[in-house]
């Protein structure tokens, strides 16, 4: 038995769940929000009992000396060397990371060379890991790479069609994102289809960002994000992929710059740009009941870009088993969910069982039995797989 | 019977078909290079025989007089009266055309004010037009747009997810391109068919630039082109769909403007980005057949794109009756024809007859007789649509 501290922390905002494993029982969770900014909210989670506090955090060394207090005072654990490693997750390992790995000074460093990458998550990912380092220098830390999962693409999967020595001199090619929930899901999918040899399955992972996955036999042959968490399908504020061409057409209509141009596909684009509601697939979902013209286009639009995905990966995986699935929208959009595969069924036989349909959160089979493709919610659990991985790492 | 002039005019060049109708024999055809450049090439091919001369040719006014002094002096014609009407390539139409139409003070108003969606193209048609126009006063003029055919998609095609207002305001949304010939050998597939009542069919237009089309009941529903010629599969030069936030990544990088970004994904990219070696499909053969291993990058990176679209079009359609290849590399590709359907055969059941498929140029069925989707090799015939459509709308 083992206690593995998993953590996700952001520029301003720090996840946790304390796990004893192999149990995968959650002794602890929860979240510290606006670090460095006034009026921080520190959050701890015991048996369904909710603590909070306002306060100012002035950084995550802070934050993380605050959850570590915190463990001890709601007796979380009797003493902090109960806690025998901790997993962060780390969103960018580029081409260097196929796998979690133990985070020394060259992995590090290598971290820190990717950056440019992804300038939003890596120095955040490794401000997490010296804060949580110097609080607990005597156990290991595992780094797990959102981009790992997707390393199995192929060349002619992941390299663009443009100048290749923007490839091999920048590193411009599909990494992918999302990996850690992906690869959660399709294996707990491939036991759900009871092990089989090979399997072809498509994962959806769907929240705020949203990718999808073509896993055939376990493996990622192919994924909807690419060299940033903004290519792919269409997300709540996020265009994904759109005729490149556009960005300079909207510089020279707008007078805004690239960058401008950039923000605007990242923030204010997706669910939120179409319907100019929301990027919240909830309120999407309540103007739409409500006649709204655009949160029904939203919503249209939204499900065109999911099944012409699983379109191109039905081709790519030479056939489907299982359709999954996951995350926020992927959990909880029983509506969503019934309009994708309804667009499915003529050209691949799925079809859901309204009433399984009828679930949100909690693992089920939702297709009817005679679909052609199983269609899985499994809920993600991306903590899981990095309580998993620092065990296995750190041979606990 | 009556004898139509179709023209494609670009910004310096200037092609020309007379074709008599309703045989659709040709008369003559030709094209005028580097109109405005110094040694402009003047060709005109007449049953097989070709004149071609060098010499200044300062404006497309004059080009135009050169064509049509060259059908008496070639006694083509042994008047001009005999020519009853002009068809002419007209490349963008907006929202505002969706189907070919007479060319008055108005329409031309109005192509006038779409050329901002196409820079390139609609200045060089119109130039063309009143070239003709001039020199052919007395006859009706019709424009044959290169979107027409797109416009019965659906609006949660081709709105894009960004902010709606960029739809509203300024015209952002997927056009496609490659109308008329996606609509011709659509036609033709249909008859190949059977002429059924209903029909799913995929047109891959495969030329230097490229696009393909899901056509159900002949009427198309998707295309891979969007707002410009550089968005879908990837092409000669262009990259076709990328992260686009890959652009403002290559500005930081290169220290580019995302103008000359976007010059790189139109012009330097596609086979040509990625090989090094050329932007003709039929060097990347030989390199492919050389060993070389960036030729067999472009061409697996090529056909992964196709098939992607492929699959994102099987669903869309709800099934598949046919596929169609055609231009240059479509009508010419034996090894890319085979390439394609080899990764469609797993999921589709598509295959080809590799006698058959041994075919360049002419109308063929190249799937074998097993084949649960038929694969067709159709030429493409723009003119002709153009003639067609200048005869129907000029009541000849």
């Amino acid at each position: 038995m083992a206690k593995i501290m998993a953590v996700n922390a952001g520029s301003s905002s720090l996840k946790y769940q304390l796990i004893e494993m192999p149990s995968a029982y959650v002794l602890c969770s929860g979240i510290i929000e606006r670090i460095g900014i006034d009026n921080s909210i520190f959050t701890i989670e015991i048996n369904g009992e909710k603590h909070k506090d306002i306060l100012d955090i002035e950084n995550h060394e802070k934050a993380v000396n605050l959850v570590l207090e915190a463990l001890t005072k709601y007796n979380v654990v009797s003493s902090l060397d109960e806690i025998d490693g901790v997993g962060h997750r780390t969103v960018h390992g580029g081409e260097k990371f196929a796998s979690s790995v133990i985070l020394d000074d060259d992995v590090i460093k290598t971290m820190e060379d990717l950056s440019d990458l992804a300038p939003l998550h890596n120095p955040a990912n490794l401000i997490g890991y010296h804060a949580f380092k110097k609080a607990l220098p005597n156990v290991g830390h595992v780094g797990v790479f959102d981009t790992a999962f997707h390393q199995t693409m192929t060349k002619d999967t992941y390299v663009y069609p443009i100048p290749y020595e923007y490839y091999t001199e920048f590193g411009v090619r599909k990494y992918g994102f999302h990996g850690t929930s992906h690869l959660y899901v399709s294996q707990r999918c491939i036991e759900l289809l009871g092990n089989p040899q090979e399997s072809k399955i498509i994962t959806c992972h769907l929240g705020n960002g949203a990718s999808l996955a073509a896993v055939k036999n376990g493996l990622s042959i192919n994924t909807s994000m690419g060299l940033t968490p903004l290519a792919g399908i269409m997300m709540g504020t996020r265009s994904g992929d759109i005729d490149p061409a556009i960005i300079t057409f909207l510089m020279d209509k707008t007078g805004k710059t690239a960058y401008e141009i950039n923000d605007i596909l990242n923030k204010k684009s997706g669910m939120l740009g179409i319907s100019g509601i929301s990027s919240d697939a909830r309120d999407i979902e309540n103007g739409y009941n409500e006649g709204n013209e655009r949160a029904q286009l939203t919503i249209d639009i939204y499900v065109n870009r999911i099944i012409d995905t699983i379109g191109s990966y039905f081709v790519k995986l030479g056939g489907l088993d299982a359709i999954v699935f996951t995350a926020g929208l992927g959990e909880n959009g029983i509506m969503f969910r019934e309009k994708v595969v309804e667009k499915l069924e003529e050209a691949l036989g799925v079809k859901l069982d309204a009433t399984r349909n009828n679930v949100r959160g909690q693992e089920a089979l939702i297709s009817s039995d005679d679909s052609k493709v199983k269609v899985f919610l499994i809920p993600t659990n991306e903590e899981l797989v990095i309580a998993q991985d620092a065990m296995k790492l750190l041979n606990l």
